[in-house]
């Protein structure tokens, strides 16, 4: 099963990497760029057939392993 | 209008931060994840509201600024 997992900083958290691609773009000419927020994937191959199985296993690999619960967020794509 | 980029190590290329991600989670009992790569995510606002030359902007930025082509590829993603 494939499987990707993103991790992004909460909305609430700054982001000055995002901000300065912002910066550059706009600078660059890039006028319609409104906001940029950088964030991790992480493309993830498991072996585990049961669907359900898989997601609580990579809900705590994302959890205690891939975001700092305190300033990020995740979601999980399994892919079928 | 809403994007998001992912941009991610060509399939040659070697990614020894998903290796040292995989390792750990083995390692850390998790013996069911086979392959972890790991990439980069970006999420964009942009003031275009025709569908096509949004998209046009965003693979320029997603080739000259965002990615190295020579070893990385991207997808960009329009959320409607």
């Amino acid at each position: 099963m494939k499987a990707k997992i993103i991790v992004n900083l909460k909305e609430i958290v700054l982001d000055p990497q995002g901000e300065t691609i912002l910066h550059s773009l706009n600078e660059m000419g890039y006028d319609e760029i409104k906001k940029v927020r950088q964030g991790k994937i992480f493309f993830i191959e498991i072996d585990e057939s049961d669907e359900e199985k898989g997601r609580k296993k990579l809900e705590e690999i994302a959890h205690k392993v891939l975001s700092n619960p305190v300033i990020e967020t995740y979601t999980i794509e399994i892919e079928k």
